[in-house]
């Protein structure tokens, strides 16, 4: 497996590395040198005596339980760790020598990327377990790699959140951004406003004890957390506890279904703004993070402009229309963070001239945005492209670079912050949420973190199914979930023709599954889609197989509709994937087909190749809120036998 | 798969249901009607109105959530239950028709094991889930139906605990027996003693409010939490914490090696007494069920032999042996319970004709302990036979009854309280254990539940398998460890001529573990045989194929070798296994070459034969502590063809 070994540096472009081991993201610089360290019983101890930070002290220890686990050898890493006082410099310098290891940081924060580093280093040799002698540079191109949670349109446990920062940390992302209320529920316990989480949560919310649990185990891992209360819009659950806080008065109810709500807080009234003061002060002390997330996206200004009173509100403030409106909003909501010492980030909408320039804009709509705010001395984050819900390939998201198309000056550059993959939560739950972060995320983690000029998907790739599967084993369950569901579908009995069926599937995200039937916080997430991965490996495999291993498997697709019809038949759960059956068959029967006039000597008819495509254009169209991944193996044949 | 619907008594000996629905443990009675209860958006809503117990309600709540998993119906069922108040009596009758279901139990637990039934009676049908038409009278044989977890030799935390505790109630286990210390671990906070936690656990023990947390927990599903602090020996680790209750003077530490040890504490003074009754003054207040376990098992003399105080102590009191001294001990305990209203129950060496008649006796060394006790008009549950630690594979346990071949009265057989299957924690840890439980842990269920007569073995393996994963969707992690613990020994590459071999072999237990290398509690448990299951479901298929399918696997088996050498070659974690997959490899050799015979008209050479059964004899030993079931069908082929 080992392939290549080329020193990397940061100006070289397109190295493609698909050898072991797996370093996600790809350091800066990596000098591998001769000879190894070996790792057994008796090859030394590790020891951070030289760092101030005592959480590199903890991570060490996690460190010795993670390399035990997997070689067998409780304490065996001869590794000294000396880092600075703490500080926003990321930056490390690994040496491993035959010898023993020693890890250099600017800040504990950096002597736990290092770690990181050193953990996915390891790896078996004819001997023993193992460390390549190398050196390495390294530092984050963007100081903001984030992953956003929404924890609101699905409740999200603590031990679901905390091993997602264990999996955040492995990879080096370091802001966790919480989206902690929606329409759809309002999630952490207030102790001024109780109501909040009485009628906004469905009891599903996080006591202050749990949350103080999770910012600490966070910063345990060099990352911090950045709460999100997305106002003024978006805060049906609020209104359901506090009605009053309305611009249309009413009852309000926890919202079910998804989208933006029409009901907004009403930004005229000063009760609002009491009432936003004393609740960001609470959670201001609840969160030590220096930003504080007000959302502020898909304010619909139906209730506004409904309203006498904010109609002659603007009037009187003259405010030209609902944006100038939500700017005057936020700015009363700037005023109340900076008096509890906080920094305002918020979605692209609150980009507006008369906000300080001290706000960040995280851009989702689109990157134009970003480079516009960046141009005028704005600081903002990239999320637009970064959407893990759309559930696209990962080589999708890893071609989004936070200044791509962008002419800007260093300066200008330098305003761009970083990124933040969005998990948003419409269509998943605690069982399935792993499945739809992980391994992608690790895509944009490395994005955020290596040079802009490695880009090579190949290589991503082939180091992201390492990293998926050690990912695995150290704590997230992004893989558990799979069969079970899929036994499951089918009663508890043994599902082969529909694992055959799910391997050779890519489910669909919030783009396709928003148009099919009307699903509510309250459908369950248990149809065909919700176990079926976003990305397909065994496909990816067929795509660089041989001819014998394509016959192989084109045989099993095939053969398969007629064993899953049998299974199908009495089960109501299958019944939407009939048609997708069928047509993986007939993919499998096109793909023989096709394989038996590659190995004929004259060409196919040119209307046959006309009409396997024309079919594979209908089979490769969402079915059942999936596409058969299957389809691109048997095309990529098809081209091949029409160009001889 | 329906195959069968036989009506079920309790006095029918040997019927076959491999039917669905799974019913496990089987009910007393079962009488299906025709017709099914469909389930859908609007077939109705559950009441619990006609119950006391607010348990019931709350189950209500957690089994609705369950369909809407599995179904997809949100709430479907229109279920009313009926229940008295608390008792003993866990009986319930179920009556399910084309309109409604009723459940109508004696107690709040009737109607918690109601549910569970209900549960399992879901199932596919052509037009949407349902449940046949049904009348279900059930009780359990046994009052006492438990299982025990140490958690002192590997640490096991909260979350593990109640995921198990969630499996139990699925299959009807009502007794939760926590095996909080040993010389390996003490695992409770004292406020008392605090340094008990504090020297004795290495900083993994349970808060007191953890305790509270799961004792609820455990109420909540219908299972007591009896705690066991094993006394006087197994007490390496209080000792730890205070030396001065040994009998020995000196400085103890915790232990790291399995077996009994040989420091015990001190029966002859006052201040043990003391200490012990403060402490078990606070547990008992802990732990509200009415029975103590003080364990009792190994006590090892030497100790008291090599002690004067000791020797004097027995002349003085005129105890003749360690035997005596031990019983003149628990004398003590069991009037210190008696004052904080506890009942005593211990390992079988606590009996004693000294103890009062009010004592339980856990028999682990054999089953005739347990019935010269019955005899003798002492209580008693049976866990001889019941060790899943050995890795024994289901249908053993499940032929152990704990009222074999004992000749008693009515009467006497009511002393036999039931049983517990125990796991013990030398080769088990958090990531493991839940696969060392279950399945397995579902046919002592049905044991100590069902009908004495209820002892079809193939029956039981065809429910097993639909309960097994319906258990992992439901919460138990007893199969997800098994493909990321693989990879992981392949350095996260996908590792499928691995995979090939686990799925032929069976991991050994304590009995063959203990044998090889000196494992410690350090020692990681990160192995093949750690990963691999204690029983083949693949193979147990193969036993039952015809020779189609026996032949394509034979043939896979014969392959993998090569496949496997070239991905152990560089890894040590997979040294240890190469001779097994030499041999499997040779099995399928032989499997093609019976075949071969099978097929032709002619007999095999008897001396080939004899020579294949003589390399199935070598084959069948332990090799890095997992056995080769892939030899089992293999010499099934090879019985038929010598009979030929």
């Amino acid at each position: 497996v080992r392939i290549l070994r080329i020193p990397l540096l940061a100006v070289a472009a397109q190295i493609v590395i698909t050898a072991a081991p797996a370093l996600m993201p790809l350091p800066v610089k990596v000098e591998f040198g001769s000879g190894w360290l070996k790792l057994d019983r008796d090859s030394g101890v590790m020891s951070a005596s030289g760092c101030p930070d005592p959480r590199v002290e903890r991570a060490l220890a996690r460190f010795a339980a993670r390399i035990a686990r997997q070689t067998g050898v409780p304490i065996g890493v001869p590794l000294a760790v000396e880092c600075g006082a703490v500080s926003d410099d990321e930056s490390y310098q690994l040496d491993v020598t035959p010898t023993s290891a020693r890890l250099k940081a600017a800040s504990g924060a950096g002597a736990l990327h290092g770690l990181a580093t050193l953990a996915q280093l390891i790896e078996p040799g004819p001997d023993g377990f193992r460390i390549a002698a190398v050196h390495i540079e390294d530092r984050p191109r963007f100081p903001w790699r984030g992953l956003m949670l929404d924890v609101s349109r699905h409740w999200i446990p603590v031990e679901v959140v905390e091993r997602n920062l264990d999996a955040m940390a492995a990879v080096k992302l370091n802001v966790f951004h919480w989206h902690l209320s929606d329409d759809q529920g309002f999630r952490v316990e207030s102790k001024r406003f109780p109501r909040l989480q009485q009628f906004g949560s469905d009891g599903d919310f996080y006591t202050q004890d749990q949350i103080r649990q999770v910012v600490e185990y966070a910063r345990d891992r060099g990352i911090r957390v950045v709460p999100e209360f997305d106002i003024p819009g978006h805060t049906q659950s609020w209104l359901a506890a506090y009605p009053e806080l309305a611009t249309v008065p009413g009852t309000y109810s926890i919202g079910r279904t998804w989208g933006a709500y029409d009901p907004v807080m009403d930004p005229t009234r000063e009760e609002v703004y009491e009432f936003l003061d004393t609740f960001i002060g609470e959670m201001a002390a609840l969160f030590p993070d220096a930003y504080f997330h007000i959302g502020g996206d898909e304010v619909n200004p139906k209730q506004w402009d409904a309203s006498a009173q904010v109609q002659a509100f603007l009037k009187e403030h003259d405010l030209k229309d609902a944006h100038a409106l939500q700017a005057y909003f936020n700015q009363r909501i700037q005023k109340i963070l900076e008096k509890y010492g906080k920094l305002m980030i918020g979605w692209d909408e609150i980009l507006h001239p008369d906000l300080p320039a001290s706000i960040v804009i995280q851009s989702w709509r689109n990157q134009q945005a970003l480079a516009d705010a960046a141009k005028q001395g704005r600081r903002g984050i990239l999320s637009w492209g970064y959407y893990l819900d759309h559930l696209s390939p990962a080589s999708y998201h890893y071609g989004i670079d936070p200044l791509n198309g962008a002419q800007l000056t260093t300066e200008q550059a330098a305003n761009v912050l970083g990124g933040e993959a969005c998990m948003w939560a419409e269509y998943v739950n605690a069982e399935t949420v792993d499945s739809r972060i992980w391994p992608r995320a690790a895509a944009i983690a490395e994005r955020l973190w290596s040079a802009k000029e490695v880009t090579n998907v190949d290589s991503m790739y082939a180091r992201l199914e390492v990293v998926s599967r050690n990912l695995e084993w150290t704590g997230i369950q992004h893989r558990a979930g799979y069969a079970p569901m899929l036994d499951r579908l089918t009663g508890g009995h043994s599902a082969e023709p529909l694992r055959i069926l799910a391997d050779a599937s890519e489910a669909q995200g919030l783009r396709v599954r928003s148009r099919g039937k009307k699903n509510t916080s309250l459908t369950p997430l248990n149809r065909f889609v919700d176990a079926v991965r976003p990305e397909s490996e065994s496909v990816r495999a067929l795509e660089h197989a041989d001819l014998a291993v394509l016959r192989e498997q084109f045989g099993r697709w095939a053969g398969n509709d007629a064993r899953f019809q049998a299974l199908a038949a009495e089960n109501p759960m299958l019944t939407e994937l009939k048609p997708l059956s069928k047509d993986l068959s007939a993919l499998g029967a096109m793909g023989l087909r096709i394989l038996g006039y590659l190995a004929g000597s004259g060409p196919a008819p040119k209307a046959w190749i006309a009409a396997q495509n024309a079919e594979l254009t209908r089979i490769q169209r969402p079915n059942a809120e999936v596409v058969l991944a299957a389809a691109r193996p048997v095309k990529m044949l098809l081209d091949r036998l029409a160009k001889r």
